[in-house]
Formats: C-alpha cells, sequence, structure tokens
C-alpha cells in the first residue's frame, strides 16, 4: 500500500502449520515481487503466522533490505508462549527467532487502547510515525487492517474486522 | 468498500467454471454477509466469471434488492461471444442472461480511454456518476482495481494490473 492510502498490489504465499519456513517464504515473495524494488517497509502483524511458524524479523531484514515492522494489540505473554512451544519442535529456535524482534514498544493511539511496536532497521521514532501516520481506520496501519481483511474474506468467506 | 475510499470487507465464494451458479452464488454471498444491510451498490467487472458462468444482472438486483454495475474496458463482442456458447450446455440460457444486462454505455474517463457500463436497479446518470467518482487511480472503480489485485494476488501469487 502507498502509507495508509490505496492498495498497489496483493501478494500472497504458503507457510506450513507450525512449521520453520515462514521467514524464508516472505524473504522469497517479497523479493521475487515485481514491487520489490517501491517497497519502503514491511509490516506484520506479530511474529507468529500459521500456529507457531515464527518469523525472524532480523533474517527478514538482513535478506530483503527493507526494514520490517511489527504491530500487535496486546504486549507478547512471554510465559504462555514459552510453555506452548514446549509441544513443538525446535523451541530454542522458536524462542530465539520471536526474542531477536526486540522489546516491543507501547504506543499510544488516537482510539484509546494502545498498540505494540517491534522494529528493525530503522530507527524507533520512525517506527513510531510510520504507525501513527497510517493508522487511519483503525488502531492497526491500514495495510494490515486491509491484509487481514483479505485473509479472512478468502478463507471464511466474510472477512472478520 | 466506502466509494473509492477504504476497504471495509472481503467476500468471496466458489463457483464452477462454465458452471450455471454464479447469480445464485452471488445472491448467497451478498444476503449471508454481515455488510448485506450498508451495501448500497455491486459493482461487476462484466458478467461472465469462471469461463462463461453468466451473471444475471436482472436476478442478482432482484434478489438482492442492490442495483447492480458492470464495467468493462471493451464492448462486448456478441459475435465471438455466440461462437464460444456453441461449445457449453444451455447456450440459449448463457446468452439471454447477457442480453438482459442492457446495452453497455461508453464512459469517457479522463485516462484517455473509456470504460462500458451496463446497470440494473438505478438510473443510467446515477450509474455513470458513481463509476466516474469511484474511479480513482485507474479507468476502473476502485472496489473492481482492488477485488482484481486481490483475486489475482491470493491465485498467482503476485497481483497484475
Amino acid at each position: 500500500m502507498r502509507g495508509g492510502g490505496w492498495l498497489e498490489g496483493v501478494l500472497s504465499t504458503y507457510i506450513r502449520k507450525d512449521g520453520l519456513d515462514a521467514t524464508s517464504k516472505l524473504v522469497d515473495m517479497v523479493k521475487g515481487s515485481k514491487h520489490y524494488g517501491q517497497i519502503r517497509v514491511a509490516m506484520l502483524s506479530g511474529v507468529t503466522m500459521g500456529g507457531f511458524n515464527v518469523v525472524d524479523m532480523e533474517e527478514l531484514y538482513r535478506y530483503t533490505g527493507i526494514p520490517v515492522i511489527s504491530v500487535i494489540r496486546r504486549p507478547p505473554d512471554m510465559d504462555s508462549i514459552r510453555r506452548a512451544l514446549e509441544n513443538l519442535s525446535e523451541p530454542g529456535q522458536r524462542l530465539e527467532a520471536m526474542l531477536r524482534a526486540g522489546d516491543a514498544i507501547e504506543l499510544s493511539s488516537r482510539r484509546g487502547k494502545p498498540v505494540y511496536v517491534q522494529y528493525k532497521g530503522l530507527d524507533a521514532d520512525i517506527a513510531l510515525s510510520i504507525v501513527r501516520s497510517s493508522s487511519l481506520h483503525s488502531r492497526l496501519p491500514e495495510p494490515l487492517r486491509v491484509a487481514h481483511l483479505i485473509a479472512t474474506g478468502i478463507i471464511l468467506g466474510d472477512s472478520r474486522p
């Protein structure tokens, strides 16, 4: 998307549920896209997707050269995450990838409740100002709100807010 | 979408390639959505989808109560359509549904090339003004441009303009 404005393209890929391939699949998806040269920032709704397939934000930044921002509505609950990881292969590798995302900064939003921001490849003040200026219609930046509507609309038939 | 502005929801459904179920599936999808009460106009990129599964705009309007506008970039070539229909079941039913969409009005766009508009359930001048005011970033109204990006992005992995 162009900031909080209009949609320019949609990318999609497949990852394994509870797998270890989220980072490499995202790197390939972004670098293989015709939009690659134009993308200034990549945004994530948290670093876990498809169950506990963890995106390593540091690797994603390093291999794409594109700064990465993750925005979530609740601070990560590391205790319950540690417990959940015990039931999966490679718990140490997953936990390390999660920790490499860094501390989440609480950012108050104009809508009352705050969001929590992690970032790689750019300064904190720039990351926060990007989140703030792209959050137009909800607490979340437009690219994340729209990606969520698309994903739920395709999978469930009717999108969920 | 809210006019040419922001995305409020995404709906999806499945139809049969070259089938006869496009109209009923769209009616069910729209009436079953939590957005049903808010939708003021439905837009189509032409009346054929999934090969030659024809949407009957008159039925779509009658069963949903929502006015329908179709916008295409080229006037329909009825001769080649008639030929293509010969290879399918129920060619008469498909042709009648296509003809019920009515004549396409040529609308000049600010971007040079015109678009062609068919409509049911509203006046021509209102249909044309809706198309004009929602076409912000291409010749096509934003809801159709965005739907096309989503569909190609999900199916092909990278959207096509």
